[in-house]
Parts: C-alpha cells; structure tokens; sequence
C-alpha cells in the first residue's frame, strides 16, 4: 500500500509516493480531509535548517534534514484504520482534529515539524488516538482546520493579563495568528481592538473577525488610537524581527507585550526605556490541550468567526504554488490543502 | 545662610558652598542625617550625559549639565524649618524619610537625579511635607537611609509571580538592590533562594541577608542548583548588559525573568528561545508609595536583615573616595554619607 505525499526538501516540494503509514500502538491511521498551511510551515520551508539547529542547541536530537519533511499540522482526519492497544471509541470514518503531537512513550512529540514524524501534507497519517477530538456533526472541515490556529489565539490571549474588557488591545501583524487574536479578543468582550497591516486585504481581514480599527502602519501609530487611562495589551502577530524592539519604545507605560510571532535570529532593543515603562513581555508557543478543545467548540458553537480567513484551497501538487502565494498578503491569508483535490491557484 | 553640597560635574564631586535651599508652598527644609550612595548614583556618575539625553527622548525637559548634579536620594532628614502652606504635624528635629520625589504641581519630580531638583549628598535638601514618613523612635538612621533599596526588593518581589513559597528564585548580581530582593524573598517565605555573584564577599553578604544558596557563576549555574518542578522567578539585578540573554538562554520553561537591575546601551537574545520555553520578562522600577512605607514598616518590626548591607560611612569630602571602593565589590556594598561627618575610607 503507498499513499501520495508533498516532500520539502532544499526549499522545494516533490509530490512522492511513500509507503502507507502503519499505526503502532494507541495510534491511529488517519485519511487526510483538509490541512492549513501554517506560518510555522512557511517559517520551516526558509529556514529548516536553522531551525533544526536551534532544536538541537535546546536539546531536541540531530534531524538528516536530506530524508525529506512532510508537514502539515493544521488537519481535519477521517479515521481510517486503528492500531494496536486501541479503545476504538471513534468509529472508522470518523471525522477528528487534535493537538499536533504523538505520545511517544507518553511525552508529545510534534507531528509535521520534523524529519521524524511526518504531518498532513499526505493522503494519510498517523494520529495517538487518546488525543483526537471528534469534530461535531455541521463542522465545516475547514472551520476544523483552523482549530489549531484558533487554539494559539485562545492561548495567546489566556497567557496575557486579559480579563474580560479590562485592557485595550493592540494586534500587530494580521496573518493568520494576528486575526485569530482579533477574533479571540472579539469573542472574550475587549472592546477596543486595533489591528495594524501594512496590507489593506489583511487590515479589511482584520475589521471582518474583530477588530474595531486597522491601521497601516506607516500611515498611523496603532497607539495613537488609544485613550488613556485603560491599560494596554499588544500582541506582536508579526514573527518579523525589529518590531518587539519599536514597540517596546511606542508602547504606553505599563503596558504587556504578548509575543505570538516568531522572529528568527536575534532581536535588540533598550533595556532602559523597558525599565522606565515597566513594560511585561510574555513569550507565548501553542496552547494547552483544553485551549485546543476550547477553540473547537468556540467554531461548534459559532462564537468565533473564521470564514473570512479561508482564501484558497489547492491539491498536493499545487502546495509550492501556494507558499509561493502566500508571499504576497493582498492575495491569501489561509490556505487549505485537500489531497483529494487536484486544484492550483 | 549658605551649606556645603558635593557637586557632580564631568565625572568628579567637588564640596562647594551653596546657597541654604528655601522651602517652597508645602515644602520643608530637611537637614541630612544620612544617605546612602545608589547603585543609580554610581550610574549617573559615569553616564550622566546618556541618560539625559534617553530621559529628553522619553520626554523630560533637557538638562545644562554644566551646572553640576547634587546627588542623594537615599536619604534620613531631620526637620529644619517649613515653608508656606505647610501642615506642620511633624515637629523641628523630627527624623523623616521619603520617596525621593518632590511634589511639583501634584506631579512626582524625582529628587537628587537631574539638575533641577538637588539632592542629600549636602548639608540640607528640600523634601515635600505631604510625602514625608516619620521614623519611628528606635530605628537607626543607617536602617532608616536603607527603606529606599529595601523598597525596591519590596516593589521588585511585588511584581513578581511569587506568592508565598510558590517559586523557586535566583538572584543574579548582589549589589544592594540583589541583596535587597534576597532579604524580601527570605521575608515572604521563599524557602530557595539561590544568589549568584563573582565577588566572594558580596556572596557571604547575600547568605547572611537570604539567600539559602550562594554561587560562583564561573563555577555554577545557578539554576543547576534547582530542583525540577518548582516554576522559577529569576531576579537580574546585575545591570549588566548581556545577562538578560544568558537568562534567557539558561533558565527553565516557564520562567518569569525580573530586569531589577539597569543595563545601559542595548541587549541583544533570541526571541525563539524566549518563545520556546513561554519565558515571562518583567522590567520594573522604583516601587508605590506604599511599598516604600512597607519597607520602612519592616526594618522598624525587625523583620528584614538590613545590617549586613551597611559596609562603610564617609563625609561629603569622603564621596569621590567611596565612589571609586564602590567599584570593588570585594571592599564595599553599602557606604553612607554623613555631613556632619570627616570621614574618608
């Protein structure tokens, strides 16, 4: 049995045909329906090899990076065969979404990010079935794609010292985290939420799922737009390096940073005027399992609004047209792969 | 009426004669009893010009350096006389401290810093009666000119995540404001509290003031000596410029990094580190009001360890003496100056 995968290798995608995957204990086989492509995917495609090496330093083991990555972490499954040691309380044909991690020897590993365990850019893969949530009937499969994303928003905004509309916030950056923020925000009652893009699609994105005001950047300081007197949360959505440091000197006094983005290489900034602002920053990464759940029922039960964030859908054979597309932010935000589909932008 | 002062001008104190200050509406001539040199004193010493012009940047009204900064802010002043407008419930002869702001037009303006405000390093000081705290009979003045660094451990821990026993906490750096923290974690009921410092005397001081371990950090890192699962808050009160980014790359996942300390110039780390390991960044200064009160309310019950800090008393002629053994970690923490005092070191 093989199945059809998107291979990266050397910053380019070969669609191959590999071996069917077989689920070992507690593992399930799952049928690709639908899978995003994430920022991270499109961080990993630029740079895999930094990547793996910064893994390393922090302890993770050496990847031979020549064997190929699969990615893909942002899936909707159709169960299709189960392992040994498995309960089977999904049925075959199941439709299901989970955190992006095996247990392997009960520690989570991440599916999709690594050379070790392939992700989603597949016809088929292998999910632990004891985290997989069954996605409710009248789900959309790409409002299940985009639990993950919306699961970072979740997270992103439970870590910050959010509380209902104690704070104003402040979205930098609205690609696909940064409009999931706004929507989270939206969703738990803060009622004044500036999104600043250099885009207009995304700042137009950004008013669609929740915020009450987009700027450009250049245009307009996104805290000029603030009164004073309520405290300020910003959500750095941006991942582009230099923007932390500008906004520790824009911010007001008091003020957290949430840093939801991920900038490569190393940042510089003043910490003087940090001191002088007594600024918090909080570095956010994924969500815990019960933010995860928590984003799926927000879809289920339509208190999020992520239509507006679904741009596209391509086949495995148009994955390389797509991360070239999503260069451009007046073009797409989120793109879906559907393996069983042969379309291309 | 005239009064001696030691002028801060070009990197050198000289002792001048200057004109007695007059109490303005609300205020009250205070005649120094003690004061203690700041680590933020040392700091102006040698960048004076860099900081005022980073305070013109965020704001604050330029400065003629020319005319010679009279430092002291760490101060124990008995009442002199009062000007108009005054309360008069403290009597003449009164010991008092403060937080070391005048109040000009209801707005806080911080005494002994810059050029329009002198400070305690002289014979009298002006301070605002509405901010004046009496020092009860039995405190020594030494402990009294001490409330200033205690009430920034005070604010320092305050703006922590500690809450009890909750944290594991490292001291990096102990100067006064390190060796402050340690004896506020001690007084809140941290039980681990590891200080890291190069200098041998500095470490023995942190054991006697709190800390329950002292390290080398050529030798040790501090945070081997951790044991897992107790989430960590780390303290840098080093003012050390690339220390926060060692921090970051050393502690576990999870930990809230303190900036107590005032780095000058730019830090440079990695934001995926940060990212990684969801690391909590506080920068925090000074302390409120009541905190400072908090800290004198503490050393009066007998409840922080103050008198280790104390390692030396010098007249006005004695400062440039004392400024130049403050670089020595080794020799000195603490050195007060007394007025009435010939002392030199």
């Amino acid at each position: 049995m093989t199945m059809r995968a998107a291979v990266l290798r050397d910053r380019s995608f070969s669609v191959e045909t590999r071996p069917m995957p077989v689920p070992g204990p507690g593992e399930v086989l799952l049928k690709t329906r639908l899978c995003g492509i994430c920022g991270s995917d499109l961080h990993l495609f630029k740079h895999a090899a930094e990547i793996a090496r910064l893994g390393e330093e922090l302890g993770a083991p050496a990847q031979d990076l020549t064997k190929g990555l699969v990615l893909g972490h942002e899936y909707v499954g159709e169960v299709a065969a189960f392992g040994p040691g498995t309960a089977q309380a999904l049925k075959i044909g199941d439709r299901v979404c989970s955190v992006p991690f095996l247990l392997k020897n009960g520690a989570p590993a991440p599916i999709g990010a690594n050379v070790e365990i392939d992700g989603a850019y597949a016809e088929y893969f292998l999910g632990t079935e004891a985290l997989l949530l069954r996605i409710p009937d009248g789900v959309p499969d790409a409002a299940a794609a985009l639990v993950e994303p919306l699961g970072i928003g979740i997270h992103a905004v439970a870590k910050s010292r959010i509380d209902g509309n104690s704070h104003a916030a402040v979205v930098l950056g609205c690609g696909p985290i940064g409009l999931a923020v706004a929507a989270v925000l939206r969703m738990r009652g803060v009622e004044t939420i500036v999104a600043s893009d250099f885009s207009t699609r995304r700042r137009a994105l950004a008013l669609q799922m929740g915020a009450t005001l987009a700027v450009h950047p250049r245009e307009a300081s996104p805290f000029a737009a603030l009164s004073a007197g309520r405290p300020v949360v910003v959500f750095d959505c941006t991942g582009v390096r230099g923007v932390l440091a500008q906004a520790i000197r824009d911010v007001p006094v008091g003020t957290q940073i949430v840093v939801a983005g991920i900038p490569q290489g190393e940042e510089s900034f003043s910490p003087m005027i940090a001191i002088a602002k007594e600024l918090n920053l909080q570095f956010v990464l994924y969500y815990a399992p019960e933010e995860f759940a928590a984003a799926l029922d927000a879809v289920a039960a339509g208190q999020l609004d992520w239509q507006p964030l679904v741009t596209g859908t391509v086949g495995l054979d148009g994955i390389a047209g797509a991360f070239a597309a999503l260069e451009d932010p007046e073009a797409h935000a989120k793109i879906m792969i559907d393996p069983s589909s042969d379309a291309r932008l």
